[in-house]
């Protein structure tokens, strides 16, 4: 089995607004130089997500997290992201798609913003 | 000079979409409880931006660190929050209004999100 992580984030117009996004993409293919590792976009920016898992697929990924870089679960997530998927595994029935929940819900992301808002007061 | 932290989200119509902002609040007010601490939001949800520096200078606060939860800078924290801030600062005169950049942005939550990411895949 080959695990890839897909990042999946909302999209803007903006082109800075991905930055971030890019910079969590080089971190995790930092402490996993194995791992295949693409963003996917939900709209307005590319690529889609159908366009990343099929990347990942080429890569050789056999299974695919799929970890939505959003601060929480509202509609995208709710709704969105699991056609997508469902879409996705269809397209790809030999390659397990993972749906994880929302980034910003993990203590540990909950923690780091924390610290950020507090040192922002200093 | 007493100082407040007013933590600015974008909002959804799912009431499940506040909680990690709620979170980060509750850690902020756990960590400096002499601060007065308010979220905001900018549509779907109340209180708006107003209504809580408001609220804080009703609470005592001369100066106000707005902090946008946001994972990223598109259209939203480039043009409609500078406007909601030149709104309250126009109804707050007295009270010294700070702008800070998109959580998503700090180093130790883009490090936390990769953290989380890479958990993800084990």
């Amino acid at each position: 089995m080959t695990r890839a992580t897909l990042l999946f984030a909302h999209g803007a117009r903006d082109p800075r607004w991905a930055e971030p996004f890019e910079a969590v993409a080089g971190r995790v293919r930092a402490a996993a130089p194995e791992r295949p590792v693409r963003l996917a976009f939900l709209e307005l920016m590319s690529p889609d997500l159908g366009a990343a898992v099929a990347a990942l697929v080429a890569d050789g990924a056999t299974r695919v997290d799929v970890v939505p870089l959003f601060l929480g679960t509202g509609g995208h997530l709710r709704r969105d992201l699991p056609r997508l998927i469902e879409a996705a595994r269809a397209a790809h029935p030999g390659v397990e798609l993972r749906l994880h929940p929302a980034i910003g819900e993990q203590a540990e992301v909950i923690e780091a913003m924390a610290r950020a808002a507090l040192s922002f007061g200093e």
